[in-house]
């Protein structure tokens, strides 16, 4: 019996998603760009998917730019966001708890004269809004900050970044890393106040290598990848009808998030009950995240260590975040935790199907390997 | 009974491709950077088909970075050598009839400061020579040159722009964009002399989405897309393993290319006799090209007003690429042809699996709708 509880690295495919990418290789596989009655229908399952990807994100069809994953989307948004505003200011506000597909490129820019600013969160993994307002000021032309964080699950105040920039009167345009919120917390563009905001389609049971960033209509930024012009000239290459119709797919199937929450929620709050019972063991998490996400410590124990120990018994965790591999998590060193602690985190990530049966096998493993591993 | 003939555009894929991808999204879920037991086995399909694409291409699996595609490849190849070697040298030669995702970032790189030499091709579609030697000086660090050209099928002396590379002392990369040529025309990077040369798999009966760059050993690019660091840090972001798995299975599947070859030959020859029989149709692939691609005008009808004719009798053909959509052909105007044959201009475009009476139901069509459509 297999206790997969590294959601937030990946999640299983839906069969209704898989399905519709067998489908669009095997028989509907026109090129959606060729202007006959097979790219037709490509076309048509496009844009379809467009539709179902915008209606769970509450924003429009055509606001939607689908790229090949949350790393392109917010590549996209970085580099088109920061070049096409160069001339209204100098400044780039961000967070040092970002993925690394965000802070990969806001480290380039700061190698071409951007001036990037990293703020840190506290102890509990929280950004204090007093930081955003402090950091975003007139010649901030972009703020990208993560709505939940893949490593704790805290949520990040995305709204007060938007005040911050209207309060400032900073031309800057808001980007969402919304990767780990996407479906499980209710929200919208328009709510956060977000120009740009990053989904993928791995995290919500769609495959790997599709994505989309949201671009609020009338925000301008410039592509990042250049050639046919396709996705309204902001990302080129042939459209992998296959991978954004099981992206439509898996949007479409998205339950309520409201009714996850509870669900999840209560699986969260029992793997906190039982950890507590734990000898030596510390949550990072804060209390008011998302729960999807529960990072803690067991003891002394390598986070790697723990992570075989419990894969030798079908539950599957990560140490820090997948991308991450084996480099100790530049989030909770952020966060100042001491070293041992982030060298002994491990994080157990929820999805909609999780249950209570998973939570009782990871208890019973770490409990285990506290027992068996300590000693060695 | 459908007859597809815009192979180039893009090809059905195999059911052992779609079944690989389909197990990898299922079952073998896991992100092949996680740790653990699910995430190794992923590894190992992203790994398994690495060595069946570099196989193909008579490469090292460790020289083959997979990308979301042909697109992709192009702008890491040309980004990444021309900013690898600006201190160099300025100059970059390439020619007016790649394809929009070459011509795309060489452009971008032109506003940069760069200077992009685009050679023509003559009345024929072949590329002269003599053009790349005068071109290619000590200022230049940066070649790129498609194999096949994706319209007429004409194939571009790849090995003279290496050897002037050679003779001129350039401190140039030699990038070929092979997404036409692989797995159709027998050649190996390092016999073409090139350093990167761009693949796709939707080409060669695998899925769209999903394309690869071959980086030869020693040869030293920038990344474009920054984030995890995945693909030895030149291109991040979660390995799509279900279409890199069935990328790896497609080109497990390539039959020998010589053996196809004398196939689709028979198939273009054919076809070029019986539009010899059709009054007032115009070849313009040359003789000597890759028989794959065969790109005719059929009287003063409108390429587009034809092939949706065609697509009324199930038979698919392009107008031009089907990445332009209803553009002119920037390939074939820089060969010099009228307006009038450029705006008239279809390409039939086989795979392996084309038949006779493929060849039989386009010759049938286009002649019904040069009768019908000629007189309106």
């Amino acid at each position: 019996m297999e206790h997969y509880l590294d959601n937030s690295a990946t999640t299983r495919v839906l069969p209704e998603a898989a399905e519709k990418a067998a489908f669009l290789m095997t028989e509907g596989y026109g090129n959606p760009s060729s202007l006959h009655t097979m790219g037709f229908a490509a076309r048509q399952a496009v844009e379809e998917a467009r539709s179902l990807v915008a209606a769970r994100l509450g924003a429009e069809a055509q606001e939607i730019v689908f790229t090949s994953g949350g790393t392109e989307s917010n590549n996209l948004a970085l580099f088109g966001a920061a070049l096409a505003r160069k001339r209204l200011g100098n400044k780039i506000v961000t967070t040092a708890a970002e993925h690394d597909s965000v802070l990969g490129p806001c480290r380039e820019l700061a190698k071409w004269g951007f001036q990037v600013v990293e703020l840190k969160p506290d102890r509990q993994g929280r950004l204090p809004e007093e930081a955003l307002l402090e950091a975003i000021d007139g010649q901030t032309i972009l703020v990208s900050v993560m709505l939940v964080n893949n490593e704790t699950g805290a949520i990040f105040p995305v709204e007060a970044a938007a005040r911050a920039i209207r309060r400032k009167k900073a031309p800057a345009l808001l980007h969402v890393d919304a990767v780990q919120a996407f479906g499980k917390l209710p929200f919208t563009p328009k709510k956060l106040g977000a120009d740009l905001v990053t989904v993928s389609a791995h995290k919500i049971h769609g495959p790997k290598g599709i994505g989309a960033l949201y671009v609020g209509k009338g925000v301008r930024i410039l592509p990042h990848v250049f050639g046919g012009g396709q996705e309204r000239g902001l990302r080129s290459g042939t459209e992998s009808a296959p991978l954004i119709g099981a992206f439509g797919e898996a949007a479409r199937l998205l339950p309520d998030p409201r009714e996850a929450l509870r669900q999840v929620g209560a699986l969260n709050a029992l793997l906190r009950e039982k950890l507590r019972e734990l000898p030596d063991v510390t949550v990072h998490s804060p209390e008011d995240g998302l729960p999807y996400v529960l990072n803690f410590s067991a003891g002394a124990v390598r986070g790697e260590t723990m992570l075989h120990f419990l894969a030798q018994r079908q539950v599957y965790v990560s140490s820090g975040s997948a991308c991450g591999k084996a480099k100790p998590s530049h989030v909770l060193e952020a966060m100042g935790l001491p070293p041992q602690q982030v060298s002994s985190a491990l994080r157990a990530s929820f999805s909609r199907f999780s249950t209570r049966e998973d939570v009782e096998a990871l208890v019973q493993g770490v409990k285990e390997g506290l027992e068996r591993l300590a000693r060695g």
